[in-house]
């Protein structure tokens, strides 16, 4: 295990109608906020009307911004900045998902700082004087609610960067699982795509001696599968959508990487797919991973097989462990297509004509993860693999 | 699963030598500290030393409390109180394993306080400006070093009471696993046991659709059962012990305990054995808990079923749930005995003479659990299993 330091201060309130109580805990920190939300779902199933009311209610002075897009755009961020500059806001209230989060954690670095925000997503430079953020969570997918990161696209040029700091997470997180029982299903696919993905970048790791946190993964994984068919086949099913927006949470909030190297390189690849075409972050990670797996996994046949027997209970072949370690692959690969996530590029219309432009701007920074260094020739070797 | 809301914000320093950032942490909060701590252990090995000239490297004034007894006492919490208030000190920084750590948290709820620090221990009062408190644990067991509880012994009456408020959580804890190379092997013992018991406390639960938690729960039981075995070999393999410690914080952080019924009726039985003959409280649980297990398995076969299949790979005879139940309970009594702890009172020479006594206190303000609620009677038949 390596030496590690974990701060995950976020206030979690969880369960039902919990959205109701967003204007107090808002009122703990502000009485003048922006609110920050996507498009219209929040407005047609009522949430915007509830968390207004709970807002009014408090004598909160609301500014409003919406239109955040899927992979959110750093335009949208800039005007953030400036709502929040000229009317002297210091609260900012994300109500959505992981795009509302990202984007008000980008204009909460913003606000108080001279230069471009734009330098925190590809600089060292550390954002100093953070506004508070809190969430009220309608997607359970990227973590971000509770969560050090934020991931942001610029259209000029097609760049799609992190910044993390644990100045960014948010003081608090309202989640009620009944706000996702109306998630269209591709939304929740997704999400369950993004939440294992978070797990598989810290599983697959060169640190040894990380029994503990390699078990929390697996609980994690094991329960995320069990209950992702449970919400396919029952959407309104409040305790598997509570298990599952709970896990979301967990899973990317840094407790189940303590002491641990961390990959990410299938995430940056990713990175690649949805800047250029758009498509949802999940859908583009059960893309990548698989082909990813297949790529490094005889980099550590054991941690492989002990994926597969662990997570979904595969054979141990004692005298054959490459066949262990390939069977948890197979295993999740046929997980994804069971559930209606895409494995190919041809699944989601993506053709094979950028691959090489993708894979020399991914890692024109340097190579990518950990777990195994990807250079500009392996990122290519991998996408290749997602083709058919 | 039910709604619940969960903090944590208790900065975490873990890994080798981390014990030298103490006096950087603490400058963060104050220039004048109590520092509070037990016996001569941590003169011993050259901790005290490290710990002084890392405050005063930053130059921390520091007043100093020695004298921590295992079931920390009332009467050095008012010794405490009366230093800081004497000498305006706003931090306390405790040094040591769970009793000082509560016994500084008590200290910490006191100073601000008119009245008597005691009634936050016996009524519904809760404490108001309660002072920040740092940790540099060396005992992995009590789990208080993140908790949001304190357990106090008051000697007149031989009273043992906890205080549970989150206000009470450490601002920051430093773990360094070598710290506990040295620990003596009843501590370590009695340490996994306080921990595994902090899960079992969670784990028997009325609380429908608890999967994730559950999982999380079992990792960690296997996890902190499989590095036992090896520390009692090996008592400075620094991976074993880095996952036990860390097992120890995460086992009572709350987190495994969120949208679940918790039970806690074995830790206020063992409180009147601890209290009465001041046994370590991890060998008082591992006397109590096999025989409240067997006094309540019947009301959840299935919990009782997949702790024994999950955690100790029993297996599951589908045609004898009772049998599988069974199981596990005896194999948690045999990892208990296998390692050196104690299952009997004999064990640990406590005389079956006051049981009803015992009994009867335990129970004065009502009954105990909440996975089966015990009346007197209950406790005392659980108390009579434990005799032979």
């Amino acid at each position: 295990m390596d030496n590690f330091t974990f701060q995950s201060p976020t206030r979690i309130i969880f369960g039902k109608k919990t959205e109701l109580e967003v204007g107090k805990e808002t009122k703990k920190f502000s009485n003048k906020i922006l609110l920050h939300y996507g498009g219209s779902s929040i407005k047609k199933y009522g949430l915007y009307d509830k968390v207004i009311k709970s807002l009014k209610d408090e004598n909160i002075e609301i500014f409003e911004l919406g239109g955040v897009k899927p992979n959110p755009r750093l335009d949208l961020v800039y005007e953030g900045i400036k709502i929040c500059r000229d009317n002297n806001i210091n609260f900012i209230l994300a109500v959505g998902g992981g795009s509302a989060i990202d984007s008000a954690k980008a204009i909460a670095c913003g606000v108080n700082y001279q230069g471009d925000v734009w330098d925190f997503y590809t600089t060292d430079k550390k954002a100093g004087n953070v506004l508070p953020i809190g969430v009220v969570l309608t997607i359970p997918a990227a973590g971000s609610e509770a969560s050090n990161g934020s991931v942001i696209t610029r259209e000029e040029g097609l760049l799609k960067k992190d910044y993390v700091d644990d100045a960014i997470r948010p003081v608090f997180a309202i989640l009620n699982p009944e706000l996702t029982f109306t998630l269209p299903t591709e939304q929740t696919l997704c999400g369950i795509s993004d939440i294992f993905a978070h797990g598989l970048e810290r599983y697959f790791t060169n640190t040894q001696n990380v029994d503990f946190t390699d078990r929390l993964i697996e609980g994690a994984f094991k329960s995320l599968i069990n209950n992702a068919y449970i919400v396919l086949e029952k959407p309104s099913d409040y305790a598997a959508r509570a298990e599952i927006m709970w896990i979301g949470l967990v899973m990317h909030n840094g407790l189940f990487g303590t002491g641990r190297e961390e990959d990410w390189g299938s995430h940056a690849i990713e990175h690649e797919l949805s800047a250029i075409y758009d498509i949802a972050h999940g859908a583009g990670l059960s893309i990548v991973f698989p082909a990813w797996m297949k790529y490094v996994y005889k980099h550590d046949l054991n941690r492989f097989a002990q994926f597969a027997v662990r997570v979904f209970g595969a054979e141990r072949y004692f005298n054959d462990i490459e066949r262990t370690a390939l069977e948890g692959i197979k295993r999740l690969e046929n997980f994804y297509k069971e559930i209606g996530l895409p494995t190919k590029l041809k699944d989601v219309n993506i053709p094979d004509t950028l691959l090489e432009e993708m894979a020399n701007k991914s890692t024109a920074d340097g190579p990518l993860g950990h777990f195994v260094k990807l250079e500009t020739k392996d990122v290519l070797n991998i996408l290749k693999m997602t083709i058919r």
